[in-house]
């Protein structure tokens, strides 16, 4: 089953990607009577009088989980909490190595929605926040709400905001290439999943114009009827002013962005041609984007994927450890959506003037100045 | 509420003691495409055709769960998960520093049986295996009976299990010190909260002759109806085989060893001095013994407690952390019986020959040779 090509990939995942380690690297029995007992059960009843005392005293201060009951892992669906693992140890390792977070992967064996908020909230006590990972839609939204409504940690659902927040940075530095204003642009998102939901929102947030989300259906619109869920009807009444019906097709004529958050080669050139002048196009489905950007490059102003291959990569990593970085930093106890969009903006800034080009619209994963320019944002925005 | 001379303790649990680190310190772009998307996806997909390289390829392979609810923390009874993190770390701590496991303290906010074992059950896919911890009694029981039946990896409730090998590993040399057989010993034991209950199972399991536990009721005994539960009724069944009624005081007439795991200032000199010859004394009431060593060194032939400051302490390091990597090098799926009592064997043989004196039975916390043994006694039972 393994091949020789992918055994380097192997190599690095044999007992696991992330290990715990001690602060204090040698122990003496001086060391012993402080971090344990006796001397541990000093700081335990300071934090039982004063229950605030664990953001300080223990791994609260620094420490989220990254939560996942695998039932929508990368592209390939539902494969489960057990086989989810190596996608939450690797966002931990990013956590760390790019923001200085500490982050523990916890693969739940759980499926419905009462499940994991019960789950998770139980275990506040030993968590600074929540990173919500591969819960698929449209539970995910209600997790995500109800969770955050139940803890006074803050929550956030990597595949919705994460995406959300590095896709409107990009769209902040495209529409600044192109020369055109929030509010007079139409973006057709494709798709209407966790993260199509989540970018209309933060879109909506940012004041574009008007979205229209197609879904395989045709356009969403308020007051369809047929294949509707609770998180279409809600995006319904914020997007599609003109309640357009038609197809997705259809509902590019015209249109000045593709946001592509759906599936493989569902667009041609042709298609691309009947959308406005100096036509945006992030085709994000990964590992197929919905049009092959090598067809459209003469067509379309500025194009961006989900890909590492292709300039202009969406990646949530640009996103997830600095804004847990901020939220901590600044004890936050929940996510507000301002900090969302800040931090759009915050990750958009690094590229500007004359270095803003139609093949360099976003940092580059790795850039060392996203994490903590993301993390300022969102820390100025906490509650004091 | 924090003095000067506790500074130093609260600095050591400033931001809490233990961190997660990633195994690779500098990332590439091209050790992102393999521990992250798109390589991580093979290891994945690998573990959902064939679960069982979850123990391979993720932390599971060395990651146990240090889980507790707070409802029996060292001497500080039921303060909660929140107020119980800085003991769960220290644990993990030690884990780390003294067997190489790596352990993510787990405080969960859960009070009935049910809860916490639904928690757990949900958490298998994320740990190689359970470490209970300060959960109280009865309880504690049966959520580690019932977990133990619902997971495939090992559970140890170490305030139980991690006492009685330690005690027993204390007893065994003890015995030999006064030169006396198991199957002629008769121990009384006061208590019977997790700890008093599993070091009388471990006892029995060992061969020690008859076993009399006592409550502040007095004795335990089959047909006994007052203030009894089901760990009792249990325990009824297998020790006290003449029947004996009466007080701790009465039961101890005689008796060749003392084993106290209850409260403070239980016994007086005089209660000593009933036992029978070379009467052994282990008072592990903490922070204050059930009798003043000091008020006994000329009766007692061999005195145990469960602090620092006297020779012979009963500290249950010198068993959890081998004893888990025993297990995971094993590939346990359950804890046997006679891992516990191979265990004790393996602690109580590092003190042998001229080194055996009244005043070191046990080896020190921290000799760096416990933690290999206990694992070798351990590993070598694991089932193929």
């Amino acid at each position: 089953m393994i091949d020789s090509q992918d055994q380097e990939i192997f190599a690095l995942h044999e007992g696991g990607k992330i290990t715990v380690n001690s602060k204090i690297t040698e122990l003496t029995y001086d060391d012993l009577a402080k971090v344990y007992t006796p001397g541990v059960a000093k700081v335990c009843q300071a934090i039982a009088h004063d229950p605030s005392l664990s953001h300080k005293y223990t791994i609260r201060k620094n420490t989220v989980a990254v939560l996942s009951n695998g039932t929508a892992v990368l592209g390939l669906g539902n494969i489960g909490p057990l086989a989810a693992m190596p996608v939450m140890e690797g966002k931990a390792m990013l956590f760390k190595m790019l923001a200085g977070v500490d982050a523990f992967p916890i693969c739940i064996d759980a499926h419905t929605v009462d499940e994991v908020i019960a789950i998770a909230k139980a275990l506040e006590p030993t968590f600074g926040g929540f990173n919500l990972e591969d819960i698929s839609a449209p539970s995910c939204f209600e997790i995500e709400r109800r969770l955050q409504e139940a803890v006074q940690v803050p929550v956030f659902h990597d595949d919705q905001h994460g995406t959300a927040v590095v896709t409107l940075a990009a769209l902040i530095n495209s529409l600044k290439l192109v020369g055109k204003q929030a509010q007079n642009v139409c973006v057709v998102v494709s798709g209407a999943g966790a993260a199509a939901i989540a970018c209309s929102k933060i879109f909506i947030q940012a004041g574009i114009g008007d979205i229209i989300l197609c879904d395989r259906h045709g356009a969403i619109y308020a007051g369809r009827t047929e294949n509707m869920n609770a998180s279409k009807e809600e995006i319904a009444l914020i997007s599609n002013k003109n309640k357009f019906q038609g197809t997705l097709q259809e509902a590019l004529r015209g249109a000045d962005v593709f946001m592509g958050l759906s599936g493989p080669n569902l667009l041609t050139r042709a298609n691309i041609l009947t959308m406005a002048d100096r036509a945006i196009v992030f085709a994000m489905s990964n590992p197929v984007p919905e049009i092959d950007p090598h067809s459209i490059q003469d067509v379309a102003a500025v194009i961006a994927t989900g890909r590492s291959d292709f300039p202009n990569q969406i990646n949530n990593v640009l996103c997830f450890p600095g804004f847990f970085r901020g939220l901590l930093d600044g004890g936050a106890k929940r996510v507000e959506e301002g900090m969302k969009v800040a931090a759009a903006e915050a990750i958009a800034s690094l590229v500007s003037g004359f270095e803003l080009r139609a093949d360099y619209i976003i940092p580059a994963a790795l850039d060392p100045r996203v994490a903590p320019a993301v993390a300022e944002a969102v820390r100025k925005l906490c509650p004091k």
